[in-house]
């Protein structure tokens, strides 16, 4: 197994994070930072807001034997914001207020809410910006993005361990500080000696991952030196592969084995997303897309833009909830809608047609089906999504029953559509 | 600090959650379902496909004295998935193959495989599947939902330790086969005596946290016994607290002195979010809603639709991309997006009367912005948006300078607009 010669863990404290109210996307984007820069991470542990787990994480990660430890949240003005005191304490550190990092603090807290017009007591806010102004003994300061300053602790002099880099919790302010943590000679010297790390995703679709299993071990004494890692998401099947720059060979050995087996499925080798490939084949092509959506509601043309530079073939959408507005907005005949039922493929080529002719695009895309929970029958059961592509070929249309939830349904369906524009598209 | 008296941990492997490539969902679903039983969490913790990095995690929740440990991920038919067999042995509990486990598997995925119209080949899955059957000296099987099935695997006899449950990686598998660990003797063993564990959630929206840590210092000594965390989320600011029933009173006063300094900003007090409310009331008054989007795209049609049931208000959107789409489907004067700019008061009031017109609702939003990251000039920066909500009454508009990347600017922009919508429905 591939593996850098430094390695990183990750503390994400915050209850709201540890009891799922909220999705952590710190740990995901530190990881990633962390790998462009060669350092492997071995583990990230979400911890709520009490002192004991926070420091019991600490010391596992430093059991560990790892090179950094980055901490994320914690470090706003409640009581529940432990996580700069407690890191100090960790490292030998006592904090000492810094007056001029307070002062600092309390401008940028007057200066936000005036600008939002947040009514604010500056007496109330004091005793919050003095708890976010206190610095352990020997730590840098990072500067403030919103109003919490990080902080970088070395262990205590000559003492192991490893340096902790106390972030904010807000993605924003964590990112916003992460020039200055690399800057940082403490950290620098905590990862002096790594190796390049390389990552390559290939990413199929339509294929079982019992069946990619199978590819893998027939050549599995090729592919040494690869860590190869494989997941469904959203019905894409990615592989994503870790490796020194030794193993470059290794790889490309499995890129064509994988190839060879799965021509029709493997849709992308350079780490493009279906969304960027369809993207980049409008804009190649000069083409524009519209939509007309049921099920989806919108999320297709959401996806559509999530990209900057999206108007290049993005112009507009139909959401057509009702009926009535399949009819109005996208042209389906009312007596179509009567006679073969709104959740058919009839309809998702109307809706298709409709969004290409009334949006005078060169794509249309039409989507209807039923999400569910309720609204399903013997005969049209939830998760029963009718597709169509229309574009100046034959109509392409697709009868999919997507399973899961809801949500599953409708963030699924987008995917699925996004494949049969990619595919028309290739084949045009 | 509120503490039920039964505490579990959660292991998630796979390195596609580790380095951020997938945000795992196992944890915080778990993690719920877990309070929802009285079981509190200690630690979340991410591990990648790698033996060592997994067995120590194991090792760190046993040594905090957890009293169930829960692992998602690695059940796979790939070699990359290792969960089963760690976890087995870590409980020295060596596998053995369980022959009719292996057939139920083997026709699983030969008729999922069917049904999706897949390539396979049974030879190739075979040795996936054997090791999918293999089964720990002691350990409980669980059905499976997908091809995986589940575990739950004691302690060695006599050994101390914590019952480890192994569940699958795709939640919606995972989910499938909760039931069967409740039920299980080794489990309910395990968090007998747990108490009752209560969380309640207020939101506020247009408060700075600052304001709030004061009021929460103010009262201090009134809330002992809940344990409150408070977290910005789109620019809502949300307080859940746990706590055991005895501290219901405290709770109570807590609520009390927020809706006291707080009465115009709280909006939820029962765990509803803005969406419910908006969902509620247009339910409760037989209102109908319709949208014209231009920089969020469809984004608001689709969250307004998150919910079952939402065609009772939602009848359609529009995506308005272009400045030509702008006028031909929502009827904004080509004249006035000429003179005063798409980004712009005017239009954005054009486009919710025009999809409130056009689409014959009570209700009608429009939104029209910057998202970024290009595009943006001194005027008119990077994150402005016009928004406006028409209806019956004076129609409501607000611009906003929204912070954050393109992604932000888009998903806040949406939060803004319910919040209007929750505002016009309320004073209306």
């Amino acid at each position: 197994v591939a593996q850098a010669t430094r390695r990183a863990g990750i503390v994400v404290t915050g209850t709201e994070v540890l009891t799922g109210r909220v999705a952590d996307k710190n740990g995901p984007w530190l990881a990633e930072q962390l790998r462009l820069i060669g350092v492997d991470i071995a583990h990230v542990v979400q911890v709520g807001d009490r002192p004991d787990d926070l420091r019991n994480s600490l010391q596992f990660l430093v059991d560990r034997g790892l090179d950094l430890i980055i901490t994320s949240g914690g470090l706003g003005p409640t009581a529940d914001d432990l996580t700069a005191e407690i890191v100090g304490s960790f490292q030998g550190r006592p904090s000492r207020l810094d007056v001029a990092l307070e002062a600092r603090i309390a401008d940028i807290v007057t200066r936000i809410s005036a600008g939002r017009g947040w009514r604010t007591d500056p007496e109330a806010t004091a005793a919050g910006t003095r708890k976010q102004a206190l610095v352990p003994d020997g730590a840098s300061v990072l500067a403030p993005v919103g109003t919490a300053p990080g902080l970088i602790v070395p262990p205590a002099d000559g003492a192991a361990g490893a340096p902790i880099v106390v972030l904010p919790g807000p993605p924003r302010e964590l990112q916003g500080m992460w020039d200055a943590v690399l800057a940082s000679p403490i950290v620098q010297d905590a990862i002096r000696g790594r190796d390049e790390l390389r990552q390559q995703t290939m990413r199929l679709w339509g294929v079982p991952e019992s069946q990619l299993a199978a590819t893998l071990r027939a050549h599995d004494d090729a592919f040494g030196g690869l860590e190869i890692t494989t997941c469904l998401r959203g019905g894409e099947l990615e592989i994503v592969t870790r490796y020194a720059p030794p193993a470059q060979a290794a790889y490309d050995e499995l890129e064509k084995a994988v190839a060879a087996d799965f021509a029709p499925e493997l849709f992308s080798t350079d780490g493009r997303t279906v969304e960027d490939i369809v993207a980049d084949e409008l804009i190649a092509r000069g083409l524009t897309i519209a939509t007309a959506e049921s099920c989806t509601a919108g999320g297709l043309a959401s996806r559509l833009t999530d990209r900057p530079g999206s108007s290049a073939y993005l112009v507009g959408g139909l959401v057509v909830y009702s009926n009535e507005m399949k009819t109005q907005l996208a042209g389906v005949p009312a007596e179509l809608i009567e006679r073969v039922g709104a959740v058919s493929a009839e309809v998702a080529l109307a809706l298709a047609e409709g969004a290409r002719d009334r949006l005078g695009t060169d794509l249309g895309v039409g989507i209807t089906g039923i999400a569910g929970p309720d609204g399903g029958t013997a005969e049209k059961p939830v998760g029963l999504v009718h597709f169509c592509v229309a574009s100046a070929q034959e109509p392409l249309s697709r009868k999919v029953i997507v399973p899961g939830s809801r949500a599953d349904v409708r963030a699924r369906s987008v995917t699925i559509a996004l494949h049969m524009v990619r595919q028309v598209l290739e084949s045009g």
